[in-house]
């Protein structure tokens, strides 16, 4: 527990003052790890609750009924002082620290100041995280997928009475909440869930979707490419299904979503959607369980036809190998076969390009040849400009342009977009249902502070995972994901509660 | 010339009185005739332009430069005193009067206060308020298509030595504007223009458009179904195309904005695009023209199917004639010949719906029959509930259905996009350009007032007309359209200046 007038000096150097410990009113703390685009708002969030004990659901809180100062403070602990410094700023009850998760002694010291720990840091980091937390009696929150080297932590964890509550964002994280709410809602009543299918995507809003990709990367492109080429596996009408890693983009159908038909959609199968059927207890009774990547309509294609080029090669490069460094036009040239174009001076232009493609066998569509042509100028890789010396790849070329030339502008917004169907078979009626749910939500841009939806729909999940635990709403210890009803319940109400919207339909 | 003070109480009583008009400032005055949705974003332009005289563009000037209080006046009229003080709360140097154009020494009176007069009424009504003005020599700016009778008063209103500018919104507008700057602009270069293609939608924005018909309606839909119905013409490749009324709905086709993918378009053709070959004077050298509107996809085979099953028919119906009042239910039946299906007292769903539609063979694809089904259910046409008297016809049915159900509510936004796409030959270099321009505008909510895109792109446009004919900008006189250089350039700076986005490209 910490007093936050005290903290706000020494926190700042990287220690912990012990003075100042008990205020009058003891407050709750949570130590966020990790400063990224997600942690404001879940600071936001925790700091904002007024009061503990007297909401049943913390969102519908009024401020009449409650305190003003907030119940919960927040320490948010970055590598770089300065990255966790914005976060904080302007929200009482934050503060901001240096830590390297590395340095064991500072960890432990943060952590056992607080009652419950986020980690919001790269999946592989979180088992450091979560090892000190067992040893120190703290529960733990993750939003990243429960990967093996945690699951294995399950028994020591119900040891030390913790609970690391992981998949807590979005995907995964509300995807589970209402997914489960929707299956144990079928089998209350006796149904079977017959058919299961979810589709989610962080994707640009459409006005922001503003270049033939109908794309735009929040971070580092490197990591979403490279999911682009996950093989996935999934169950149709009866059938199994196995797409490989070089097929996925191909992969790729039209998908409109019903109530909302003006998004021009395509999904993408997403890894292997048959361990959910063991997950979500369908496995035994649903022939069709599809979990898939929403992307705007042409994606695939373009990046398909990118693949066969050769512009994701992840080895090095001959012609990166060098000092003397060719211009983007030159390298891109070269991969194209178009040498001799550019070297008779003349400029390449769309569909000079479309055509290589095409005659080079990448793809077999005009159009496609056409917006992938479009997609390489707009990336500006026929440019005459150097390519810098951090490029070993092709790669690397392709990751950097991607990162400059589909970087979101000031203005911009992003869109999140999950939407659940459950097919219900109640064979004593001898009816079907079919059970829908949507979520839709942009980015918001307040006071010159842009929010990002992802970053909404992954740090309030998780803020609240933790506020359920410092609540002690959460009983069960180990590792666990919000698929029981303890932590669906209640987190899709204040989830709601928070002006998140979930739209439900029945048919 | 009128003192605001003055006015603001003698106005309100529907006379003004002639005493403070010699202000220590003189002001310009604007007569806005019409207080619908269009009215407020056009009074807000005026009455904030801070100097006529200093700034070469208005939009550009800032305060600075300029004075406070603003230099323009304006009185907004309408036939219902309270609909124009609703339009004038909270603007300065704005004054609500009531109106019946009918009356013409009222009329007159009004428009002898001020310089110029904008005219938001129904087109119709334009005329009687266009004599009014070449009687007393005042300016006039409409947003609506320059018809006939108003074609005729050309000669009397230069005689009277004033300006009537027609045409002066969106579409038509915005639209000939930049159609007209990239034409002449080829021409200037020795250009032809081989092919000119121009699109635009009032649309929901796609977070808005969350109904099985993707569209909702801002004002009465009976207009908008009846335009459904126009019958088209447009030339295509050299080609003379003539689409019948009844066959415009199938004549839709898939659209894709080249820089804004993610939008699921379709596009009809708008009337008569021939026309614009002669107004625009490329209408010996373009072997393509063509003007279309933009829906969401699938708008146009429901509509179309919708009107094959008789939902638009606009004869007297047998069965609400009489003050017994049957149920949407029940009509509905009868319409799909489902009358069994009711009577029996079993649910009618969306699949019994779709299987009689494609018996009854209204559509041919199991999709669109489906789509027409869910469109049917959404609008609550098979409620049972008691059709009200009101309705006489099945078209009456439909529209007052389409009105309660497909209408915005409060947080919802609207959108405009507005394309085109010029091809430009230049004979003597043996090149062709393709010329593009996009506006793109979604409505805006500030301080609990939603302005939506609609009002704003046909309103800022009327203003900007009546600020140019205000300080003598535009110099020609008698019936005018913004397709001269002297009304489209400095109208689309201001516009820009305002703030809508004109995104131009040449490749």
């Amino acid at each position: 527990m910490v007093a936050k007038e005290a903290n706000k000096i020494s926190l700042t150097l990287g220690k912990i003052q012990e003075n100042g410990v008990d205020e009058v009113r003891k407050k709750a703390a949570v130590l966020i790890v990790g400063a990224g685009r997600v942690c404001r708002p879940a600071a936001e969030y925790l700091t904002s609750v007024k009061s503990l004990s007297s909401c049943p659901v913390f969102g519908n809180c009024t401020s009449d009924d409650v305190d003003v100062a907030g119940e919960v403070e927040v320490i948010v602990a970055s590598l770089y002082l300065k990255d966790a410094q914005e976060v904080t700023q302007g929200i009482p009850n934050a503060t901001a620290v240096q830590l390297d998760v590395s340095d064991q002694e500072s960890l432990r010291n943060y952590i056992s100041k607080v009652e419950v720990v986020i980690s919001l840091l790269p999946a592989s980091c979180h088992v450091i995280i979560a090892n000190a937390c067992i040893e120190l009696g703290k529960h733990l929150v993750t939003a990243s997928y429960v990967d093996d080297s945690l699951s294995k932590l399950d028994e020591s964890a119900k040891h030390a009475g913790i609970t690391v509550l992981g998949e807590m964002g979005l995907d995964p994280g509300i995807d589970h909440m209402m997914a489960m709410k929707m299956i144990d809602d079928a089998h209350a009543q006796g149904g079977k869930v017959r058919s299961f299918t979810s589709y989610c995507g962080g994707l640009p809003s459409p006005a922001a979707a503003n270049n033939p990709l109908a794309y735009k990367f929040s971070w580092n492109p490197a990591g979403a490419i490279r999911a682009g080429r996950n093989p996935a596996t999934y169950r149709s009408a009866g059938e199994e299904i196995h797409i490989s890693g070089d097929s996925l983009y191909d992969s790729a159908v039209k998908f409109r979503l019903p109530d909302f038909p003006a998004f021009a959609l395509e999904v993408l199968p997403n890894r292997n959607s048959l361990v959910y059927g063991d997950i979500y207890r369908i496995g035994d009774e649903a022939s069709t369980i599809f979990r898939g990547t929403l992307r705007f309509e042409g994606f695939s294609e373009v990046m398909g036809t990118l693949a066969r080029i050769g512009f994701f090669d992840a080895e090095p490069h001959e012609s990166l190998k060098s000092s003397e460094r060719p211009t983007y036009e030159i390298f891109t040239s070269k991969l194209l076969g178009l040498e001799n174009d550019t070297s008779s001076g003349s400029q390449i232009g769309d569909s000079d390009i479309a055509e290589r493609i095409i005659s080079l066998e990448h793809c077999k569509h005009q159009e496609t040849a056409l917006k992938t042509a479009r997609t390489i100028m707009f990336l500006g890789l026929l440019e005459k400009t150097v390519i810098p010396s951090s490029c070993q790849t092709t790669f690397d070329v392709t990751c950097l342009r991607m990162e400059e030339r589909l970087a979101y502008s000031s203005e911009e917004q992003d869109m999140v977009l999950l939407y659940h169907e459950v097919e219900v078979e109640f064979p004593e009626a001898q009816a079907t249902e079919k059970h829908q749910a949507t979520l839709l939500e942009f980015g918001k841009t307040e006071k010159g502070r842009t929010t990002s939806a992802m970053a909404l729909t992954v740090g309030i999940p998780a803020a609240i995972g933790a506020l359920l635990l410092l609540t002690n709403k959460i009983k069960s210890r180990g590792i666990l994901r919000p698929i029981e009803p303890e932590v669906y319940n209640p987190a899709l109400d204040m989830i709601q509660a928070y002006g998140i919207k979930l739209l439900e339909k029945r048919e």
